[in-house]
């Protein structure tokens, strides 16, 4: 069964969803939808490239991933479908504004240029029912995406700076802030010692001294550093939301220091 | 596969939405469910209307659209069945409240007295699950709505004052506003002349002087006009909720003036 | 076709949901996914409990739910699979915490402990897309629930204090409050006699005496008791979200009086 994954920032209270819904059962029924989220907020880019990132991983082979946070919707910014390599491969139709970039490293790119499959519309404010979900509903129906326009290499990607290590040094960054009010960082847990020895986490004023292996481990109102269910590793405080807490959000930065073995 | 759509003012928080779904799936096995939205304003039935209206043309023939709206639960007013012509026949199921109103254009309407098809339940407080659920389920096993009681030809119509145009003049109203604060009317763009010049858009004491062909085209924090995503004239600023800064919600009338030309 | 149910305090913001979902389908492809919520306050181990116990039994037989409620995440608490017996059987997946408690009833439980279905990962802070979902997969393709590990007899159960009754006083609580500000009750509506009079439900200071049939019976701004749609007694204001008027929530304990007949 064709199966389709959304990613917007359309929010629920808008007919916005429904209608791209309706386009892509129309245009390839049967298609089974799934949402990842539309909760992103509006045209924030880059929180939708992470939850992208996050979860697109999990879906079987031959999933199609429909991302659009589209602030340019309407100029002449490209649409891109992509195809990724690997075990599970995926393909993606969004906005060419940096959306996929956590998807795109073996992927082929392809610069929708097929106006044929788009939808005829009154405005320019809604490409996702009007140009996104047919494109989507091509893919479904097991089109070709290299018959979608020419093959590019120079798609928008995000900056971003990536963590560093020194000797007893991890410096790095929160990329994210999920309900509990955890702070997810982008320091991959690997690059923690064993059994680091006076280990330190520190985000702006506040500091964590404990590293902890789940979250009911944590004496409660206690902060700890843990490894996240994406690899990196993640403050957590139990039974308050750290985040609210200790006032950070996503973009703070976060050092990880621990003690040199003597 | 038969294929509903729902759209009721449960919000998620509830059980009520996963009580109709496991009803419908109990009732009509395979069924694919696809949610137009759940966060209409508690008993806010012509909000509903408006998102009925936009979403249900966007989906296959033979889609059966499950919406209540619905304050006057377990009174005595009707509940309805309808089928709608055109190129995408749909059937309906809803109470007799004005819902279906931007739908009913053409519909064959019924009012549904078969009580035997109607679960027995504790209070009258829940016809979503005990009473629209088994009629929508009826349906979607292919059941015939005229078997579901007498045609009628008086269902409850939302009454609304239409848009109106003079010679360089439209007046309309908001009649949504959406997540991103922009202010959608129910003032045809077609109304517009090819080029206007020196265009002004009122709102109250508020106006915009700029008519755009989409957002990224509007300067920073400025306000435009532009054709919406349902055909109509639509207010918007670059980067801010236009509606939360000009204080305006839906229900707000809206001018539209122009030079006449020389 | 399988058919899960999908029960959380995930939230729709994170990738949360999503990586359960993309997981079940890559484990147990076209299966059907359904919400139950995803609204569950964080911890809310009784909430989620009380929705499950709504929600579940409305589906057909041979759903499979996931219940996630997990504070616990990571920790020695127990993973259960259990299967329900009744009329719709049903199977369950849930944390030993007692989420499952309204659904145990005449239930076989087992305590999971096929570690080679679990999914390797990198934090212990994930078991929904870990454990969970794998061993909902396991029985969404069919799989034995007796073979996922011991059958056990003590599961966590959730206490709470019951309804009681004596000669014309019912004691209850308010187990939930809805979107409308409903105040569900767990007080059976059928202990009140068939035509009380003068009829008083008080909770703290304030009082209702009035019983009426549905929501629009009720003069506006006056609250009424109902009888709800699992078969408990409700407080309802028409107009008005109760909850917030008289600044009650759940837990608030609640009579209902009336006179004895002369």
């Amino acid at each position: 069964m064709a199966l389709v994954t959304l990613l917007t920032d359309f929010g629920l209270h808008d007919y916005y969803v429904a209608a791209v819904k309706g386009t892509l059962l129309r245009l390839a029924p049967g298609t089974q939808l799934v949402d990842l989220s539309h909760q992103i907020a509006p045209g924030d880019v880059a929180a939708g490239a992470y939850m992208l990132g996050a979860a697109a991983p999990t879906f079987p082979a031959g999933t199609v991933h429909f991302a659009v946070v589209d602030p340019g919707v309407g100029s002449r910014r490209r649409i891109l479908a992509a195809a990724t390599g690997g075990e599970q491969p995926a393909l993606l139709v969004a906005p060419d504004n940096g959306l996929l970039t956590p998807l795109l490293g073996d992927a082929r790119i392809w610069s929708v240029e097929r106006e044929d499959l788009f939808l005829s519309a009154p405005g320019a404010t809604f490409h996702g029912r009007d140009r996104f979900a047919p494109v989507a509903a091509f893919l479904l129906r097991g089109g070709d995406p290299a018959q979608l326009g020419p093959e590019i290499h120079d798609p928008v990607r995000l900056a971003r700076q990536p963590p560093s290590r020194e000797d007893t040094l991890l410096r790095g960054a929160v990329v994210h802030v999920d309900r509990y009010g955890n702070l997810v960082t982008d320091i991959p847990a690997a690059w923690l010692p064993p059994s680091p020895e006076l280990l330190v986490a520190r985000v702006g004023s506040h500091i964590a001294s404990r590293l902890a292996a789940h979250y009911a481990e944590i004496p409660r109102y206690d902060a700890a550093l843990l490894v996240g269910s994406q690899g990196t590793l993640e403050l957590a405080m139990r039974g308050e939301d750290l985040s609210r807490r200790w006032g950070v959000g996503a973009g703070a930065a976060v050092q990880v220091r621990w003690s040199p073995p003597r």
